[in-house]
């Protein structure tokens, strides 16, 4: 199985699917394609319609998008076991990873993933009210006695999870301050083992630097 | 059950959450709300943290995003069957369905849903590229034999074709020209005796014109 992503360093939509098969223990090999090269696009073209990563190839089967792959993940490896298992639990879930997938335009456009930077920018209103709905997801999940001893948005780690690490660092890198109990899952998610291994591959990137940086290093 | 929605001629979202309870046969009420009213902000402040169209209220289980309706339904009343049967179609599915969950902006932009029109507009070369990739993802599903036989997407009806509805419905408003095999799955969507119902309750409704319809009415 082969998993096509972009630069570590900015890629939030790769993060995603890589976390996926990262925590599920699935073996794959990992294709880093540069961004908006010559090579990515050569290399996408014959293996995808949208020309994006992430994409995931599994023998005779192709799979594009970040949420259905970890859907595909889920479905082909896991047994249904990366969404909750209780009926409501996992609608809200899923009503939570599908808010992510489509919205947050705006913290998305003024906050772009960037990991090994530090950084401060002035926030649209819209950006402000993404953050604040952010906040409030995590700080609802974590008020629950059985989060707090799983640590995840759901008590165990589970696919909503991957939809919003990329947020966890957009968060670190732009210093937003959250309220306690969003800021406790945030911590969790920065201190688990497998976002670590992408972080620090991250960090030793040294090739691509966005011409289009938002903000003020700091 | 409840499905709040908005108006019927332009809530595209509303339209998915809707072909999926009415497609699937389960008993539900639906609750229209007049777009960008005071009454919609109010009526749907306390229901969900979106504020937005579709809602889905099956008692204490509240779901938002129409992709998550779709899944919830199918997880909780359909036991998976509104998704293909065969892993690599259905891994095929959620990636079509995903990719128009996040996707295709410029479409939605330049060719908002208003069924009651027949409009033609100028469209930017983006809008056009995501017409050629719905052109292609249609005649794709239709030159398999088996698609022919069933009409939809993959054959039998499943959830991808609740994502791709509304954008059959703008497809038609703003007389676009696929090709023969994309034309023949847009006729049989444009056919089918569920959407007739949608459309039939669209054209009776008198309440709102957007100020903002984008082209020239001809």
């Amino acid at each position: 199985m082969q998993l096509y992503i972009g630069n570590k360093n900015y890629s939030s939509w790769s993060l995603r699917a890589w976390l996926m098969l990262a925590k599920s223990g699935v073996s794959f090999d990992e294709v880093m394609l540069e961004l908006d090269t010559p090579e990515f696009y050569q290399t996408l073209a014959p293996l995808t319609p949208s020309q994006k990563v992430p994409l995931l190839i599994d023998n005779d089967i192709t799979v594009w998008d970040s949420l259905a792959i970890c859907e595909y993940i889920n479905d082909a490896y896991l047994n249904g076991t990366a969404w909750p298992e209780d009926l409501a639990e996992r609608a809200k879930a899923r009503a939570l990873a599908a808010e992510m997938h489509s919205g947050f335009y705006a913290l998305r456009n003024e906050m772009p993933m960037n990991i090994r930077a530090t950084r401060h920018v002035e926030l649209s209103e819209a950006a402000l009210k993404d953050i604040a709905r952010i906040d409030t997801i995590f700080a609802e999940q974590m008020q629950q006695v059985h989060r707090a001893q799983g640590g995840w948005l759901f008590g165990q780690w589970s696919i909503v999870d991957c939809m919003y690490a990329p947020v966890v660092l957009r968060l670190k890198t732009y210093q937003i301050n959250l309220s306690d109990d969003a800021t406790c899952y945030l911590n969790h998610v920065l201190a688990s083992e497998v976002l670590k291994r992408w972080i620090d591959a991250a960090l030793l990137e040294t090739t691509m630097v966005q011409a289009d940086e938002a903000g003020t290093d700091v």
